[in-house]
């Protein structure tokens, strides 16, 4: 089994802070002003039950999963996830905007959980089977990013409570990931403001959008 | 990653109707009379998360899981339920009895639904890691299984519901295991009368302490 590209499979990637809600309703508009059906979805989540999952994994007032049971409870509301709305959405014609995808768990569970990234690409093969076309990587330094969080998580779930060492592993999973695949995974500097963030990604996706034509 | 085999650790597995929770009491109070300490437990299940996740599982009113999706939920419950209940209870030199364990994914999520044995053993070498000493199979016809749970079970969860073909492949699925590891699996005539039932599934047991000594 190995993976198969999806053209239209667009996703965001990025930790906490970077700035990616904002992004995501500027690419939706730029791929609806294309004349494109857009299917916006996140992870872990997107189906009913997958989003069940999500509230097991992020919930902070029960026993905390171990690192091997985090992995699969991804991949299972993934494995959920592209077979109930990825792939139909994808038949039909639309593009799938997803906030996060295989990729964060190369970062989260992988990079700063320590789990054998060879563990993450077997579930990714048996399991997901498709990757996407572009990935827009919003990438800010740690500090940065969670001062523009400060405030704004009155009730920061599980994942987002783990302390900056945390978060500088994945961040600089992401990165590893982006230069070992730099044709799918843009890098999008998330340090500037908003406004210059969402003319970068849009530009990407433009650049992008043009080589599928 | 190889599989430890934990000696100590003890499970049941069977289809629909074979009679495992007589056997299951049983079991443990013969242990229980030899003056060990038994922790009892289940799965999908064994822990809070775990159970959260059987709910998930084998909810009938919400969207079907995938197969690959059930049996990412299954290993993730596994592997929660052997790091924090199973492996705690050994340390400390318990007896760990299971109803149902690894076997039960090679036969319903493998043999029934169809998913590569190769994926389980990956799944079980990376996130279990250990397999139990004694696995006593209570083996019984899928008619005769399902002629003794009419009336019982009102209401069915989503396996239960499934057709008698599906059992079928279950029960051939557990068997062909039972022949492969005949050290490990003892396989017991679950079609007599409870009480032969029992003296069966208990005289296995016992011979099987008398070699720990």
């Amino acid at each position: 089994m190995s993976l198969r590209t999806e053209p239209r499979l667009i996703t965001l990637e990025g930790g906490e802070g970077a700035g990616k809600t904002t992004v995501l309703t500027a690419l939706r508009d730029a791929l609806l002003e294309s004349g494109h059906e857009v299917v916006s979805t996140r992870e872990p989540g997107g189906t009913p039950l997958a989003e069940q999952i999500r509230t097991l994994l992020l919930a902070g007032d029960h026993e905390p999963p171990a690192p091997e049971t985090e992995l699969l409870l991804m991949f299972a509301a993934r494995a959920q996830h592209v077979r109930e709305t990825v792939l139909p959405a994808l038949r039909r014609g639309a593009f799938v905007l997803s906030d996060r995808f295989t990729d964060s768990s190369y970062a989260y569970q992988g990079g700063a959980r320590g789990l054998d990234p060879a563990f993450i690409a077997e579930l990714e093969r048996r399991a997901v089977g498709i990757r996407p076309g572009l990935t827009l990587l919003l990438d800010v330094p740690v500090a940065h990013g969670r001062e523009r969080t400060r405030g704004r998580d009155v009730y920061p779930d599980r994942i987002e409570r783990e302390q900056d060492a945390f978060f500088e592993k994945v961040r600089a999973a992401f990165r590893e990931r982006a230069q070992a695949e730099p044709g799918r995974i843009r890098v999008i500097d998330a340090t500037p403001a908003p406004e210059r963030v969402v003319a970068a990604a849009v530009g990407a996706l433009r650049a992008y959008l043009e080589t599928l034509r």
